[in-house]
């Protein structure tokens, strides 16, 4: 029984639009008011299953997993097995899940729990956390604001996925408020900073792959091997003070501007679900290094929707992006970051940088929606917004579709919350 | 008993010149060849002492510290416990080791080890690792080189600890060997980039320090508090590939030019054994922002020294430098780091950045030291180094000196070996 067949149908009820059909299932951390342990779940329908309890009521005892693995605050052990373990552990989910097989249906008071009534907990541990810049449009534009519209994108970018190390620490699951953040800004025209809440706080519109199996100090992973280290993938909201970050970024890059908080969803959809969603391209000019340069179908058409939800009013897309909109692949970024030897870690993630397409609606920051604060976006209640204000909640959606099989990511999640008093 | 008191001397010979006078008392990880399982230790003369034998054999009964956070692969468990306990246990070492106790004296042979028959491995494991950018001497020959020599300190250097995210994975301990990395580098006049290894690889000279008691996301530490969330201090030797830096770093900071291996020194020598070494000053002008201000002597006078020893050569100082040529001191970086929100946790580490004096040889990088190539430096055994060679092994050595007591750091080192063949 291969989880990704497109004809499988689950006896759980899935709803017509739902993320979640047997062909997703994905990996999550949760818990309920009646048992608080953390541990490892998965998605069908409008329902999370219990991992733990059907590895306890030796549903996958042919795997040979032990119950620490799924009685486990993350993800990460199960991801340490390796791709053959959680592959063959997704398959006998659905094969258990299957319409035509009532093995466990009798058993499912003991593991299905409907989704509103669990908590969903950050997903996995991240030891290190990485941040690409791997969107022509998105680094186009931000080259075309603060630079040379003529020469926006920096003689590097297209020879390499650019790249920086972020914040693991502050890495926060889906619904978890957000403390709009104090910090230094550089008033236009003054000669010294002050200090206050940030003025110009945005969210960064990406994907954030994990990776599952790890690799060595001084093992360089080929374009060929770089997806047998991603586990799978996440919606991931880069929470940025472009002010803060403005005024401190030069010349070591982005740290208090981006490390107060991101936001990811708390469901890890595996690579293997987004098989159905393989594109190639985009044509690479000039031809990158041999090391960057890779066969096959790397991008995922995957669409992506971004909201704000002001305070008491309903939620407003403000963008409609997609996953394709990536010059640099996920196999080039991990070939890239491991080709000096850099080591990976089971847990360790890698986001792709704001995902911006080509036309306005589909920027994936306000700074680019709003175009640096000069076309302010109208809200259908009257207001509006160059940047975000206190109060709002900014909401990303993502999902691909094919022969009628939706696969979806869930939501990424973040309500704005007013500075301290300083 | 005060593990400070400068009078003390421990029953175990501790030679002149050590590091690790009873007034010391760092912390590692060590473990033997007669018991390969990992575990604290501390440092005594030449000795190390088996801190989970002793507490097995009932010597630290009244501290009630559980034998799991000794037979341990980090320290990160025993700094959670929190100063008022790690102080009490290193009082009472200081006591059991005490030339006027001979208490502990009969049990010797079940926990001292001679130093050159233990295994010293990484002491702390670090989820996080921030890289500051603190020397101001350093800043400015960076900027002059790079830059602008009239112009070389940027408008921001001077009202905040630059700082940056580093990668935390490829941090190693002393002794493991360094693998020139590959990379992409811009040839002079080129217009676009080659494949191959590092040809100026560098080390930078720095201090870490580690977090013991964590801060919650959210919570802004003032200087005044800094401190009590630091455990001790380690020699760090950040190796750079300066041509692989140069052509990656815009504008989003270093990447691959430094995450190939970052060297750390094995002992934690605790913020209590630096306390006779506290020094004031200088003085910040322009007055920094109030998060910023702070009030007590929070630099320390200690002396840092590199050596080059080249394959089957003598080792040749190179650099000596001070911890005391900091214009950020500790305490305000961390206030720094946390004045938006961003948490610590337990076993994150934050380096100084590259520690440079005003005179050339004090600079803390081959860069400065050779200035950019153009100055090499000539070794005893004839050769020149503008950069670090395949073969050369790195040492740092840090110590500080107050009334006869010296407390030392051992050492961080590191030998280079040729890149992969690619």
């Amino acid at each position: 029984m291969q989880a990704n067949n497109l004809t499988l149908t689950s006896w759980v009820e899935v709803p017509e639009d739902s993320d979640f059909p047997i062909q997703n299932l994905p990996f999550g951390i949760f818990r309920t008011k009646s048992n608080p342990a953390p541990r490892v779940c998965t998605a069908i329908g409008d329902y999370a299953a219990d991992l733990a309890v059907m590895n306890y009521l030796s549903l996958f005892d042919e795997l040979e997993i032990g119950n620490e693995v799924f009685n486990n605050r993350y993800l990460n052990d199960l991801m340490a097995l390796g791709k053959a373990k959680t592959n063959a552990l997704r398959n006998r989910i659905a094969s258990l899940l299957d319409a035509k097989n009532d093995e466990a249906k009798d058993l499912a008071w003991h593991f299905l729990h409907p989704m509103e009534k669990v908590e969903m907990l950050l997903p996995v541990k991240a030891g290190d956390y990485t941040d690409f810049y791997s969107s022509m449009e998105h680094a186009t534009n931000v080259g075309a604001m603060f630079r040379d519209p003529a020469h926006a994108l920096l003689p590097n970018w297209k020879h390499m996925p650019i790249g920086y190390h972020g914040r693991a620490s502050s890495i926060v699951v889906s619904g978890t408020p957000i403390r709009r953040p104090l910090g230094q800004t550089l008033p236009d025209g003054a000669d010294r900073p002050v200090f206050g809440p940030s003025r110009l706080l945005d969210f960064e519109l990406e994907m954030a792959f994990v990776i599952g199996t790890p690799t060595s100090l001084g093992e360089q992973v080929t374009t060929a091997q770089a997806e047998d280290h991603i586990f799978g993938l996440m919606l991931f909201n880069d929470w940025s003070a472009r002010d803060i970050q403005k005024w401190e970024y030069v010349p070591l890059g982005p740290f208090l501007g981006k490390n107060f908080a991101s936001t990811i969803s708390p469901w890890v959809v595996t690579l293997e679900a987004l098989e159905p969603f393989r594109i190639g391209g985009p044509e690479q000019d000039p031809l990158p290094l041999p090391y960057l340069q890779y066969e096959g179908k790397k991008r995922f058409d995957v669409n992506l929707e971004v909201q704000i939800q002001p305070g008491g009013g309903e939620p407003f897309t403000v963008c409609r992006s997609n996953f394709k909109n990536m010059y640099w692949n996920m196999a080039q970024q991990l070939a890239h970051h491991t080709v000096g030897g850099c080591n990976l870690n089971t847990g360790d993630l890698c986001a792709s940088g704001t995902i911006s397409g080509s036309t306005p609606g589909s920027y994936g920051s306000m700074l680019e929606l709003a175009w640096k604060g000069t076309k302010p976006l109208k809200l259908p209640d009257g207001t509006e917004r160059k940047f975000i204000l206190d109060g709002d909640t900014v909401i990303m959606k993502g999902w691909g579709k094919a022969n009628g099989v939706r696969i979806g990511f869930g939501e990424a999640t973040g309500k704005v919350l007013p500075a301290l008093e300083y």
